[in-house]
């Protein structure tokens, strides 16, 4: 039995913030020192930044852009302790100052936590470096609910961009969205996006690589919003006496 | 062991006369009578059209509109055979001259002969009619070789129709072809399109019926293009000794 | 806008109980009469049985097989309300009391009410009847999370059961669970089935029809457990106001 | 335009062989030699190993293991030409014998050429490595046709080696064949198997990696068997002036 982490959370009255105490609560290789913040989820501690800067081993900190950039400062000049960070929204200063801090303490930053969707990520971008345009189509599909309003998924652009990258190319010089009508036959290279909006679908991502006689399909099913905190916590327990530096969830799964 | 069912193939030296003769060689429920037209395929004995008529139970015709609108007269004057039409892109009086012949004979008429298609037509019609499309999204995904010039395919078009004929409204009020961007939320009713063009796909359908905890996903895959010889010949099967009538593979399948 | 229907909710404690009584609160077709039994479920009002019969148009029973015998039987002799019948375990004499019941009342019947499951069990038994054996091979594949038992799931085991009906057989003659080794080729007519047991995979069940040249898929995802509470509000409305006689889901899919 | 790679194939009459020459007729990347041994396929030159060794860059070998190890002995002593053996069913002296020459010329040797599947085995291996047994569940789905008479395929177990691999276990040690009837709960740590049979599927394999609310699969279908005399001149692409040692498929891909 190992000593538990100690975690303490800012941003814990947000939709993130509560999942993470949820699964705090239940997790013996964590202790909850507290919520950071004006007013503390229900059930949880509500400490200052400076008791939980004391306190934590690691802090998970889901605010916004600048109070996160604001914290790794602090916590930089504290000597610790670790960053995980999952606010969006950066400034270009910020994320300046982010990195500063990531010379003296370790700092994961991520915009998708969901252990699943990097690991496809990591390999959808060897798979496209490891299969020429020249023989295999690469094509992205993606479902979710009918109350989603944008398209493709911020996740399927993500992989496109991750597709684009392993074969060295720009996705805005490839990617085609929606066929319909006459279109012609489809150009080598190309990478094409397909859209299903459908019910109560959480989230599905799959892409494919066909060639001529085999397909290869990578694919990811979200079966509950709850993996982006599962995550987050599988990232607090990575950085935890990690050495200081700037890290993502690829580094989690040992994709670097 | 029962008595061969006599039959002769007109456009015996098409693609799909080609792939009917094959199966026919091997088949023992047939007994080739004859391919019929101004050059055999290979292999295949020629005759005229009165030899075939007087010796087949079944005449297949993959010819074109006017040509079997013609075989089909003819036959009805001769009391017989059987017809079964693979032929397409008739003209309105063709079509009745073939409704009149089939006043005295059986003729079963379709574009599409897959039994695997067929049935998940009539499958569609039927789920679309009993789930309601407030609570039940219809989306439908199809995924090609990247040869093919148009999209969505006319079988994903005919599965829209189909869905659409179930509710008792038209595709054409109810259709949405490809998402991108701010798209809003789905509204109820919408009939959703997605294509995919990669490698060798032969053909692949899906028909969603998406619910918010539940879906219901109808999908047909097609490994060979030989399966539409296939259903030709279970078309011929199924119609030889038939009343006179005007029928199509839904009869066959018993979905009528 | 039309008048609500008046149900009350026999187990309404039980886990559907409660999931019904969530449902019930949001839906304006519905006005809830109450909970009857020994305890009322958080915020329900509770009543006793004569209150119920007297107020509701439909009671749903989710108790047991004697307990919804008897207020079969009760109901039967008050000329109502409707009854929508969600126990399971009865004894030969109870669902023969539920029967003579059914000569008075209407009643709706069934073990599992998902839309989505009971509408795929009708159409494999559409399918297996229109698609011979010899041609046809006929394969379940099911998926569930790793705190599931036993296998293959009921579910599946129904739709082995409507797969083998059609085709005129039994099950227990033809299935075939978990191939391993050298099994030799698959007789025609087999049913196989196929398990996966994963994460937290709430409910997939696959089944295929599957040619030499095509595969037809008839498959169901459960996205949520709350389907089944779905399912019954929609039998109770269907039931509502309908002639006496004993009823089941497929009644409500308009698949009879 | 580069110079077409010189290619001989060794076993140029038995199935893959015939695949081979069918593509190198129709591909300019590469000029064919000749096949070697007792009679040429339809349509191929004839030629003996001397001339085929003095006039190829790369040898394709298919015949049979002792075949196979002379071949590779003859060209390091000649000090060329590359070599890429399918060949299988090796005796422990053979497969020295390869290593052996194989210090002298560049060697791939591989049982199974298909590029998808090739590379699903290494991004398994990839996944499983990274993603922990508690908390992961990985089950391998196979569908294959009916003919075929063993279980789990070959590849499949290929899989599962390559997971258990990932996870530092043998796959004898967590393997799990066949659930059915009450199971009990699913280990943490096991590698499931599931089969299907059904109709003239080619290859279906699928390796699923699922966690409580989270579900990534890594699936491979194949379209045809061409896919294997593909990858095979993939390999002779990829050797054809490479350093000798002893490579195999993984290499191409830039898996390792």
């Amino acid at each position: 039995m190992t000593t538990p982490i100690k975690v303490a959370v800012a941003g814990a009255n947000g939709r993130m913030g509560r999942a993470l105490l949820s699964l705090l609560a239940a997790d013996p290789d964590f202790a909850f020192v507290g919520g950071i913040g004006r007013e503390a989820a229900a059930g949880a501690g509500l400490i200052d930044r400076s008791a939980a800067m004391a306190a934590a081993d690691v802090i998970l900190d889901f605010t916004t852009g600048a109070a996160a950039a604001e914290l790794a400062g602090l916590c930089a000049a504290a000597g610790g302790p670790a960053l995980v960070i999952g606010a969006t929204g950066f400034e270009p200063d910020e994320l300046e100052r982010i990195a500063e801090a990531a010379g003296t303490i370790p700092i994961l930053r991520s915009g998708n936590f969901s252990i699943g969707i990097n690991m496809l990520v990591g390999l959808v971008s060897q798979a496209a470096r490891a299969l020429p345009a020249h023989g295999w189509d690469i094509e992205i599909l993606e479902a979710h609910h009918n109350q989603k309003i944008d398209a493709p998924s911020g996740t399927a652009l993500m992989l496109g961009e991750a597709a684009a990258e392993g074969r060295g190319v720009s996705l805005a010089s490839v990617e085609r969205r929606g066929r319909d009508g006459i279109t012609g036959g489809r150009p080598p290279g190309e990478i094409g996006f397909a859209v299903l909006r459908a019910g109560g679908l959480v989230g599905e991502h799959a892409v494919l690589f066909a060639a001529a006689e085999e397909v290869l399909t990578l694919s990811h099913s979200a079966l509950d919003r709850g993996m982006f905190a599962r995550g987050a916590l599988a990232a607090a327990r990575w950085i935890a006496g990690r050495a200081p530096g700037e890290y993502n969830m690829r580094d989690v799964l040992g994709l670097t």
